[in-house]
């Protein structure tokens, strides 16, 4: 694990990191945010973000204004790619396929088979990578995301609770199964079966698994561009039929982007300390 | 006056401008952060940041995390570009000369005297053009920037007192006819004739004019990788010289870039609100 970008910041560091990676089959970059008091060996709570379509490593770190919070509440921050990356990794005619559009699932289907293994790259290899080589509390774990991440974060959770204590997520694509985005990546990535595509999307999961969590943070934007890829309400009605608590907001004239999530960004962090603290 | 781009952020907007510079012989962009209040029309302070050497009217409003506190001050912030930008404008060899890097000068020889007048652009036009267009009050404007824009906010300051009630700066070059990029800048842009590069140095125009404002606000990392340029003593002891006072506060492990401007842009921006409204 070699570090290519260190930089002081709120008395702790921001730290940029390229490693191999087995499930991805290659080289993989993360950035991570370590408060003062990891910086000093201290174990701290952390919160995986996952990024939105066409973000990397960086877009977190650089877009989203946590680091002040975070180093405030003694978080850790920790912030992958968002799909393999490299020469023999296939790239995706488009920016919403391939390249910068993993969705945090493993694909079955050629010529994505290969390297498109985010799930068990963020889930299992990452997770345990980073808990061993920072001062991670155990079972002190979170997890939230954007957009696409941010369907990445939900079901990710709804995956394997055991490991994420506490999500939340800003502008999620909440039913991938259906909606434009998600159709063509799973389409690509998992095939024409549409069954098979129910155990990667957050409202079929809720909907099977019942409620995880005590409770969920959304925040939405009204003016968001991409609203009708979202479908908020299809993820408000899941949670209300198996009872999962949501804390649903919905902002008035916000769009989709940073400048959305810098604006709620501090809820987010002060909702996943309470929750890793419980 | 053409608003290019428009981003709801923490109640008020981010906004972006183009227009036409009859200083810069072009069209020129600017971004502006507008707090609720300024949105609702009352007049509120302000404060212009000059960004560094290869940056644009984006780069403090994506990187600096200054929109949370600005909106809780009632603070406008005005982001002009660094240089002229088009088709016909110089281009430069380097990324420390030409586009990027105008230095916040009106420049005297060719091929720049033509289009790189950007002390006139910011000092005069952008000046006079965004009190008419945007509620900010009259005598209630203040100025800093980072590293070539910290020089152009001291320089401003110190050449338009009463113009800017109140200057900060992160990193500045201090005595650009003393280091290699501004003896670059200026031997380009001014000529070889070193005595008129010192109307345009800040420690020269401290030392000639005296102290101008009740305190000057500047941070400096020490793990700076460009510390060399910067002379942050030279200004220190030219502060002394004259009677200016100057918070000069100089931070381990810090270096040059936006993780270092947004650990301490809170202590700036409170800076200005309290001199602003003296």
């Amino acid at each position: 694990m070699q570090q290519i970008q260190r930089n002081f910041c709120f008395d702790g560091e921001q730290q940029t990191y390229q490693w191999y990676s087995k499930e991805l089959q290659g080289d993989a970059k993360f950035s991570i945010y370590l408060p003062e008091q990891a910086r000093a060996g201290e174990a701290c709570p952390a919160v995986f973000y996952l990024a939105g379509l066409t973000c990397t490593e960086e877009t977190f770190a650089i877009k989203a204004h946590a680091q002040r919070l975070a180093a405030q509440l003694g978080l850790i921050l920790v912030m992958p790619d968002t799909s393999p990356r490299g020469e023999t990794v296939a790239k995706g005619d488009s920016w919403d396929l391939g390249l910068g559009a993993g969705f945090y699932i493993n694909a079955t289907q050629a010529p994505w088979v290969e390297h498109y293994r985010m799930e068990s790259y963020i889930a299992d290899e990452l997770y345990y990578a980073v808990l061993e080589h920072f001062p991670i509390q155990k079972g002190r774990i979170g997890i939230m995301g954007h957009s696409m991440g941010g369907h990445g974060a939900l079901t990710l959770a709804w995956k394997y609770p055991e490991k994420f204590k506490s999500v939340s997520a800003f502008a999620p694509i909440c039913a991938p199964s259906q909606c434009p985005w998600g159709e063509k990546a799973f389409t690509h990535y998992l095939g024409e079966a549409r069954e098979e595509w129910l155990a990667h999307d957050a409202v079929a999961l809720i909907q099977s698994k019942g409620a995880l969590f005590s409770e969920v943070l959304v925040d939405q934007g009204l003016a968001d561009q991409f609203y009708h890829q979202l479908h908020p309400q299809l993820l408000q009605q899941a949670c209300t039929k198996v009872g999962q608590k949501l804390t649903l907001r919905q902002h008035e004239s916000y769009d989709h982007g940073y400048y959305f999530i810098q604006s709620f960004i501090d809820d987010h962090l002060q909702f996943h300390a309470a929750k890793l603290s419980d």
